[in-house]
């Protein structure tokens, strides 16, 4: 796991942000008895053996400011403490990897079950998750990951440049296919659904895969690119399967699902099942993270997802339209490009999408350090004075401007495609 | 759905809560748009066909009050806005359910997808749910239910009185099943697993369903009283399914999984495989919905589990030792009892535990007017004065005593056990 020099822990380690008006030491310790052996009143069983065996640890403590008011609702205070402190800490629990055994839907229940209803905490956060090697021995993580991505899309040495399809939904697998038709044509390495968009009376999912990938196919076969489009299987298990299956008998080479809409087990039996990169959409990802004193980081949360078997996951994008800060993009980014274990490293794709356009490359290169990313723009594509295919080739000039170290002002001075975005852009 | 006196809609519908810095008209009608056929700016295809077939509608919105500050970090405020008022506001979308068909999975995505992330809101919840019918013929809802399961324990005319072995984790085969006899000679109906032990080295599932299961058919034998122990099976999706055909070849009645940690695919593929009650633990609850203006209110989320296949469904209880309020959790006890639909009503057996002893009943059931519960009581068994088996008495005379009327108090004169419950309690 990252900056852990000794390898993985033989224990499951946990990091938290807590807020609390109790003593952070003794509430860090209820934490660890909730989340294991303990309870709230003494237990006969819970025998100094038993403890040692099964009790969760507080490993570290560090007071890291306070708060002028509570967080959340609903916490206590101590009874000596009604005008007093309201702390903020880091806390550090581990727990026996014996507790659970290496599963994923169990380790989500130890490290983040019951205490976030805590009455000890005004706040509570999990900010990093550390796991034994048992781990990535009973879960494979990302088949295809980076490398599987590039050979499948043909390319190498740059980002992948990416569109959706709008509108989200709405469109019959007719219209789908002549979009397709048009973004191959412009040139496009990827496109995925919306995640809006999986099966319904007007554009049912084995139509639009027929329909898509006639002409993904005919492409392919004139030009030689495939282009990935990820098709968006979200449903029940045995529907996933059929369509993952329907994709894989017409040739095409990418699956999506959302993630919080099926779940651990279901994203656990989707990675079983495919022979196809799993394209992991986070829609949902604001009611698990956007108040910064409860839920879930986005550090300890892709860990779980890409262990699952994610080969691209969702990381926003910088001046997006959402409420997410540049900061917390590059953050999510980098740690899909971080490895999860030495010798099995997982990693997944970013995808930045939101608002991208050609002026966001120099910024996003020069932070993350890397080219192995997928670049999702709509606007930046569709809406190019020039059309689409100068909309791609804007990008590709931008991305190229990126990572040679030029500005964008001096690449646009030779590449036409590119200055007409960044005219555009300024209206 | 409740208080739809015109049957279920035609169209999905969701209730949210919702802070805007903007016209909360504006900020509703962007939520619409990107939640269907929308996006920030206008899409060529978007016709007004398209829309009027697949965007989502406004339906109602009522300013309901004003907040000082903004409740959640990273919203944008309209340029006349900057000391403007933050006003919140319920409103009401509607989609057509062609958009998705009756999909749980893709419900989600569409009802609690992107929309917590936009920059408009500084506070976004969603408050219910009202589906078309189409949706109870897609998913079963609970095969057991308040009848099946009362059928199974052989207690008719009051709550099902229930523990939790505790310690959480920890105890290995042997001892379980040890507490288990002391439990069943105690004259318990029901016993749960801990959320925290499912599978691990020190407790196999397997070994603990054997021993657990001798004692209690042993039990049954002798006294015709099966206890229900709901074992906690969650895991991946073949660890559950060999978990629960495990628990049905040693004659158990019961499985129980954590919902947050399997997710909602693995839930469905568990109730269609499920041949016994399915007992839904919601630890990780507090990370969905503790923040008031963020996430999950109780009674949306809980239709979903519902529909899902969720037997008994865990909404804490009055005087609970973790944060939520009482007024919260009787609401949503009295949501597991209400009809989802006329016909076909998907009830949930609602569980109540969390520092519940002999003083709750009475309020209780004065608050709920029903005795379709599962009364989880930990210390108020095992640390009654006079054992065990005098804490299940007291708790059954405590409900005798509330549902009949009766103070405890009054009770208590001529019920020794209850007596001394009531005394223990007050030390």
């Amino acid at each position: 796991m990252p900056g852990n020099s000794q390898g993985p822990p033989e224990r499951i380690e946990a990091d938290y942000l807590i807020e609390t008006a109790f003593d952070p030491h003794d509430a860090a310790a209820a934490m660890a008895g909730e989340q294991s052996s303990g309870t709230f009143v003494p237990i006969p069983g819970e025998t100094p053996e038993l403890k040692e065996r099964s009790a969760a640890r507080v490993e570290s403590l560090t007071v890291t400011g306070s708060s002028a008011a509570p967080s959340l609702p609903g916490a206590a205070r101590p009874a000596d403490n009604s005008r007093g402190q309201i702390q903020q800490a880091k806390v550090t629990l581990s727990w026996p990897l014996s507790n659970l055994g290496p599963s994923l839907p169990n380790l989500v229940a130890t490290v983040a079950g019951n205490l976030f209803e805590l009455r000890q905490f005004s706040g509570l956060r999990i900010l990093d998750l550390r796991l034994p090697m048992a781990f990535a021995d009973a879960y494979r993580g990302p088949k295809f990951s980076i490398q599987g991505t590039r050979d499948l899309t043909g390319v190498h040495d740059r980002p992948i440049i990416g569109t959706i399809i709008k509108p989200s939904v709405g469109f019959d697998p007719a219209e789908t296919a002549e979009l397709t038709h048009t973004l191959c044509q412009a040139g496009i390495d990827f496109i995925k659904d919306d995640e809006l968009q999986s099966d319904s009376a007007h554009c049912p999912f084995d139509s639009r895969v027929e329909a898509v990938m006639a002409v993904i196919n005919s492409h392919a076969e004139n030009t030689g690119k495939k282009v990935m489009f990820a098709f968006n299987i979200t449903g029940d298990l045995d529907q996933m399967r059929h369509r993952h299956d329907t994709v894989v008998a017409h040739g095409g080479t990418c699956v999506m699902a959302s993630l919080n809409s099926i779940g651990l087990v279901g994203m656990i039996e989707l990675a079983r099942h495919s022979q196809l990169p799993i394209h992991a959409h986070r829609n949902g990802w604001g009611y698990l993270s956007r108040h910064p004193m409860l839920g879930w980081s986005y550090l300890a949360w892709q860990k779980i997802w890409r262990l699952a078997g994610a080969d691209h996951m969702h990381v926003n994008g910088l001046s997006n339209k959402f409420c997410e800060s540049d900061d917390s993009v590059m953050a999510s980014a980098k740690q899909c490009l971080t490895p999860l274990f030495e010798d099995r490293p997982c990693l997944s794709m970013p995808v930045f999408s939101s608002g991208q356009t050609a002026l966001q490359p120099p910024e996003t290169f020069s932070r993350l350090q890397s080219k192995d990313l997928i670049f999702a723009a709509g606007g930046g594509i569709m809406a190019h004075p020039d059309g689409p295919a100068a909309g791609v080739e804007s990008l590709r000039q931008a991305w190229e401007a990126a990572t040679s170290g030029q500005s964008l002002a001096e690449r646009a001075r030779s590449h036409p495609a590119l200055a007409a975005a960044l005219t555009a852009s300024r209206k």
